[in-house]
């Protein structure tokens, strides 16, 4: 048997566009000579619909969608994601059903059994799990349908109690199929092939396993679809980041690969170049600004940003004030002639002026301090949305982990942006994808690099003065956030108490500014955003 | 048996203050004879700890709590709520459960087997379901525990697929305990009551009922806990939004009265009041500020926050613009007087020249536009945090839900604020409170709730210009947010096509604004924020 893997770009909710593709992923496929084509996880809608799923109509869409693509299945059979309303009167509404089309019809529907509810999954939210285990005769060929996370019986922080392919093995099956939409981050390409190639071995069965590619706002979607051969090596592994269609023949003898993991940075540096261009080109929007600091941050976004949309669609705005270096001015020209970026200087001395009168008659002579320093960062927000809504360039946002963690950003401020380009990345890998990105040539003026990180909202301010060096936050910050260590644990990894409860603190202390942050590209195990809620009325601290 | 039920207000993740109250609780019931005392869900951490509960140190803190708590019991037992550690090694790491606490030691837990988890409720995203049935006697009574959902088997839009009382009746129970934290919403509390009601009625028992009471940011919780009858009707019913220990003794003749309804917009009003005071109180903050348009929406805040903190800690900030009417400020000025606010009249004609003279390189000579409209509100917005910054007063935002779902809004402008008051109140019910806060004396000048809404950021401008009528449009959005309605079903109620496309489509394009939206106290069966995801990159549009 000829399979098909078409690991394709949904957007969520266009049933018209999505139903385009996969029907004419069917009938290339059918040129081709194969028999079944497997496409991803709720293709038919795009994965995560979130509560578009609590509409009627949007699942009536689902449904009329399937019809029409199950017309295109002559001569060949299709699994193609898709909600599927529960008939049962109890239970949730829905199912997250594998639909197996077949010569013009609708056939068969596999549920799926284990609905990840964590992080930032909330499928219990709509589903209604599997409990009734079967394969599916697929051309003669008995198969083991499953659906994502139905493979991921044992997560690292807990186990399900049901296990799937445990349950199908009493069926024989000759084959595992995998329908997924298995987000991206930087840490996970290996675990997700180790857990695949585990079930592989552990079953004696070859995986064919078709994962989702594309972003939708804040999740990326890596694609690097596999076909993983009965031992555990790689029969074909499909691209990251990009749409492609191929072929296996279960029939022929498989090719044997091992698994290479890609370089980290590399793999995080495709992923934020492909989550901005996905969110671009889903939106419809061709031009962006931001605001250019002269900074590393904003230096490492305009480069990005510039990769994905094309150096001329990205417009630098150089606001300079009082406290702003020559060198942060020079810098970046610098940097938007390097990547072909038009830009403008507006200084806002003037403007901060005007506040300032504005405000003196209630301050008085009350000293400068935060309030002063976040009209800085405010004006520039105001100018910057002004341009965006004038011109229509989109703003995108250049904070970084670090500091979005500790609050070392001004709300309405330089947290401005229609989405933040590296608000999962921390400031130590800030400074490895400005490397990456100077690897062949010196876009980032290596000034930018080198100088100490300021925000110069004040005369002579450094980020050390507030902050423990980067590479010591990001430690504590990685091992409180991502691994939610207390503050004991982290002292027992070799950091200083004080500096650890200090930093801590800091994150505790800045909810509230996150909880109104722009959506963030989530490339790590844990983002904030959707994936990390936390009280903000609290009084947990440690 | 002479039972106490406490209705308190805990604080998420306060340990030492939650069983503080707890233990003082107990020792108050053990002095008025009673021989068991019970608690409302997770009140050892307050509900809804959200991803605090990741973090096991939390979980420590929260076993360590209850084992102080337990040490209070000697001579009674007390029912408390809190997570517990599921020992099983398959399955989510936590209970949700009802301890129960004697004579000084832990010697049982029931656990929670309806897990909520849709609107704001994510529980399964976190805790294990109960599959184990089973009674508990206490003090020789054979009584069913069950926690908040267990009695909610069926909803709305589904049934769960277990009856946890139906399996508990088989053990013959003479009592129903219900320990709950069940969220305030101005259409919920009638519902609520019967189907508490019918749960008695049906397993021939009486229940007895006890609700959190407190806010928690966004989620108000009411209170309102009961003592119901075999026959449905109410032997005793606590207070709304406020904490009381009270007492019931199972083998006294019982009172019987009928549930009392109460106004809408009455409860909507103490709601709103609450969850200010709460949120401030929680929050250590005692100062508030807010922008003092003149228009109704500041003004409704304005009376709201007055009543909720005092008049004294509100401070009114006017900031007329060129385009601001006499009349505005004259209103404005008599409510801050009417309210007892202290209020700061600040120009922004000076501040708004300045970005326009930074601004008229860029953008030569193009008509005003959004982009100047939004500069003024983005100014206002500057201002106002400045305020906060510099004199520590706490910026609260003033748009009403029915502006937040068109997008009548400006973003980083008059959307800031730390926590939203009216978000989740439709235009129709603004006014509907102001009259109610009219209702002695005219706090509100007529003006203000008389003349026709305008933004007032071009000459002449009000939202009439682009809006439908609020009565129309108020009842389009109910019927998509609230009931999930599509375009024809609403026109099938009777609404003008094009009018209902525009108005959904609108609410559509704004999701971006409202994802950057600050916490949104929700008094409605559907707020905006936490309980509400919809993706940003979509193209679902009705």
């Amino acid at each position: 048997m000829k399979i098909a893997l078409a690991q394709l770009n949904y957007t969520i909710g266009d049933f018209a566009g999505n139903s385009a593709k996969i029907i004419n992923a069917i009938e290339q496929a059918r040129t081709n000579g194969a028999s079944l084509i497997v496409f991803s996880e709720l293709a038919v809608c795009g994965y995560p619909p979130d509560d578009l799923l609590d509409y009627p109509h949007f699942i009536k869409h689902c449904e009329d969608a399937l019809i029409e693509i199950a017309k295109a299945t002559i001569g060949i059979t299709a699994i193609v994601g898709c909600p599927v309303i529960n008939s049962h009167p109890k239970g949730r509404r829905l199912y997250n059903a594998a639909c197996v089309l077949s010569n013009g019809v609708h056939i068969d529907s596999i549920y799926k059994t284990l609905l990840p509810t964590y992080d930032v999954f909330s499928e219990a939210r709509y589903f209604q799990s599997n409990e009734n285990f079967r394969t599916v005769a697929i051309n003669g060929v008995n198969t083991a349908i499953t659906i994502c996370e139905d493979l991921w019986d044992e997560m690292d922080f807990f186990s399900y109690t049901q296990d799937p392919l445990k349950n199908l093995s009493v069926f024989k099956p000759e084959l595992i199929i995998n329908i997924s939409a298995s987000p991206f981050n930087a840490d996970k390409e290996k675990t997700r092939y180790e857990i695949l190639r585990n079930q592989a071995i552990n079953f004696k069965m070859p995986l064919l396993y078709v994962n989702q590619v594309g972003a939708h706002t804040d999740l990326i979607f890596d694609g690097n679809s596999l076909f993983i051969n009965a031992d555990g090596s790689i029969a074909k592994q499909l691209k990251s980041f990009d749409e492609e269609l191929t072929y296996v023949d279960l029939n022929s003898v498989q090719m044997k690969s091992n698994f290479e993991e890609k370089e980290r940075i590399e793999q995080l540096h495709k992923a934020l170049v492909f989550g901005i261009k996905d969110y671009f080109s889903k939106m419809g929007f061709t031009k962006a600004i931001l605001g250019s600091s002269g900074g590393i941050d904003s230096a490492v976004v305009q480069a990005l940003m510039s990769e994905a949309i094309g150096g001329e669609n990205v417009t630098a705005i150089l606001m300079p004030s009082q406290f702003s270096s020559d060198g942060s001015i020079t810098d970046a020209l610098a940097l938007s002639k390097n990547l072909n970026n038009p830009s403008h200087i507006i200084p806002i001395k003037s403007i901060f002026d005007s506040f300032d009168a504005a405000l003196k008659p209630i301050f008085n002579n009350l000293p400068f301090n935060v309030a002063e320093e976040n009209i800085q960062a405010r004006s520039r927000a105001v100018l910057l949305m002004a341009y965006s809504n004038k011109l229509g360039a989109i703003l995108v946002n250049t904070s970084n982990k670090s500091e979005m963690s500790v609050g070392y950003t001004t709300l309405y401020g330089d947290m401005c942006g229609s989405i933040s380009v590296i608000g999962d990345v921390y400031k130590t890998d800030v400074f490895a994808l400005a490397k990456r990105i100077n690897a062949n040539r010196e876009l980032i003026p290596i000034d930018i690099i080198e100088k100490a990180p300021s925000a110069e909202l004040r005369p002579d301010q450094k980020d050390s003065d507030n902050l423990p060096p980067y590479d010591i936050l990001d430690g504590i910050l990685k091992s409180y956030i991502e691994e939610q260590l207390s503050v004991s644990d982290i002292v027992a990894l070799g950091y200083e108490k004080e500096t650890v409860e200090r930093s801590i603190k800091m994150v505790n202390n800045n909810e509230y500014k996150r909880f109104q942050a722009p959506p963030i590209l989530r490339v790590s195990s844990k983002a904030y955003g959707r994936g990390r809620v936390i009280p903000l009325v609290a009084k947990f601290k440690n």
